[in-house]
């Protein structure tokens, strides 16, 4: 069976309608679908709609509360703290962002932080919409606990995850959005069903060893951080710049996204804004991240390697061709949905 | 010959006086000497006093211009430019720190970039002045290109390194204190020295492939960034953070420090601060922190694994040793620091 294709205004439509039938006000609901959508634009398909069952049946179930509202539980000048009273994550990283961005108009810098929120999709999503202010965007989440500290062999962290968006000139903004894992399950996934090893820094076995073995880190190992001790670092400076901060839930207190879809997550967020004006005028500092670029691009390429990326590129690019000719969506998901918007009595913008 | 040890508060009047003779004021002195014997103290013996013959050889050259003063460029209610007057980089960086600290002790938040200064030293030294405050400390640099772009054949970014400092009530704070790169250099010399094969992670030759034969790579090789496209990222993330926001140097305008010692070596810094108690009491903070400590330590190890260690544990255990027992000074350091001492008209501490 081919592969089906859907403008991105189509399946924003389609998931806006889902979200406003499972109770979310339309606001909520088109800003929830754009997270999603933006997700696949880019690229990113493990954030996009492939979610939008499991975020259906949360919102069912009452793990996702609709409707709630981020309430606003204490300000400094330059920060601020969020209730997300256990809804959409989307919801509540836009009005973190937001915020920021507020503060950081009035004083150069902003820092936000969010607890009783939830799944936060894509976090370039929110980072990014700092750039058209003149900023740098930060935005940060944690997730549950699927990684063991170095030398555990118990998960204690999430795959706590990060992006970062800054305003480039004539490129694209220079976006890194990274999870502090070596490798997301999926590749290690795809690896078991090609009967492949991986390489040993990829994962765990149950007992807290490397393995390349992709049968042993599914059956109950774990993720390695990035690049060892530092990943580990990594993610928990993630961890207590989201969880502990905002006293929210951290570390073995956040539920993963398919655990226990009645009870709230526990996740939390922050995001940050920073003024690029403060520092230099906008122009001059985008015409200095022209000057970081084109070094970078100009950099000869190692032998098997066409060219030179910079962060934000790749995805930029799968954004405009997606754009132009829609976003693709595999079999087994236009089946996932269809019967999803059947339930919910309403049509999906393909045929499964 | 065996190791010589010496107190830290010898050495600290030792590289005090040698920074006095060569032109520093004596604050400035006490403070650039206090860096290195902290990294001595903390077990960091790369960023120790194992500097301090490069910075009296830049100092005497004018790559180090001494007694010029942090230059206050502009400034916003969170956020300060600095110019460091191709000065010292400790001074700069405290200067840049407690800039930091009182802008949040005002607003909540403060970030302070620093332009036209010099090699940063151990980043914790700065991050943990926040903690004093109830802050959360972030320190951060940028350094002379080692590293290619992902895909790439030729150095274009530095080994950048960051430093987070976080109270954590009963422990010592949480430290996490990393560069971007694979490994440090010092490694693979070791495995040259000791003719040892190195990860295929660590290191590329000079034609840009992963090499796991430290000659190859310390022949026109580079380091390779933590975790692949992950770590390269997080280097031009902090080179954006510093070089560019600054108005500084980034990129290959850096230069590393012991290249070109008569010419200022263009590194930028950014140094940012958070006030604790903008979100919650300082104490329940502490507690939240005490909590995940616990969950870190309390996770069984792995095999060959002894214990579970947070961030800045180590480096903590070794100072409260070596405060006790002394620091150890290798032979050929006594040496080169007895010969320093010397020119200066000074006496060593020890003896060679």
């Amino acid at each position: 069976m081919n592969e089906t294709k859907v403008t991105a205004e189509a399946l924003l439509q389609f998931c806006g309608a889902c979200f406003e039938q499972l109770g979310l006000p339309t606001v909520d609901a088109r800003l929830t679908a754009e997270n999603l959508v933006f997700a696949n634009l880019r690229g990113v398909d493990s954030h996009g709609v492939i979610r939008l069952k499991i975020y259906a049946d949360r919102l069912r179930a009452g793990g996702f509360r609709a409707g709630t509202k981020p309430r606003l539980v204490s300000e400094s000048e330059s920060t601020a703290l969020l209730d997300a009273g256990q809804g959409i994550g989307p919801v509540a990283g836009v009005a973190a962002m937001n915020l920021a961005i507020a503060k950081a108009q009035k004083t150069g810098a902003g820092w936000v932080s969010v607890k009783n929120s939830n799944h936060f999709g894509a976090a370039a999503f929110y980072a990014l919409r700092a750039v058209g202010h003149g900023m740098i965007g930060f935005a940060a989440t944690n997730a549950g606990p699927t990684m063991a500290p170095t030398g555990g062999r118990e998960a204690r962290l999430g795959n706590n995850a990060f992006a970062v968006a800054i305003p480039a000139g004539e490129h694209p903004p220079l976006v890194l959005d990274m999870a502090t894992g070596a490798v997301a399950w999926g590749k290690i996934f795809v690896a078991q069903q090609e009967k492949r090893k991986i390489p040993t820094t990829w994962a765990l076995d149950k007992s807290g060893l490397p393995t390349d073995d992709p049968d042993a880190a599914a059956q109950g190992g774990f993720i390695q951080p990035l690049g060892g001790y530092k990943g580990y670092g990594l993610s928990l400076l993630l961890d207590v710049m989201t969880g502990v901060l905002s006293g929210g839930g951290f570390a073995t207190q956040v539920r993963t996204l398919y655990q226990d879809l009645g009870n709230p997550s526990q996740v939390a967020h922050g995001c940050g804004a920073l003024r690029v004006d403060a520092f230099m005028p906008c122009a001059e500092f985008c015409r200095r991240m022209e000057d970081m670029i084109q070094l970078l691009h100009s950099c000869p390429a190692a032998p098997g390697s066409q060219r030179i990326y910079v962060p934000g590129e790749i995805e930029h690019q799968t954004q405009q061709r997606r754009e132009a000719e829609g976003i693709p969506i595999n079999p087994a998901l236009c089946v996932e949905l269809t019967a999803l918007a059947a339930e919910l009595g309403l049509t999906a913008p393909f045929q499964s």
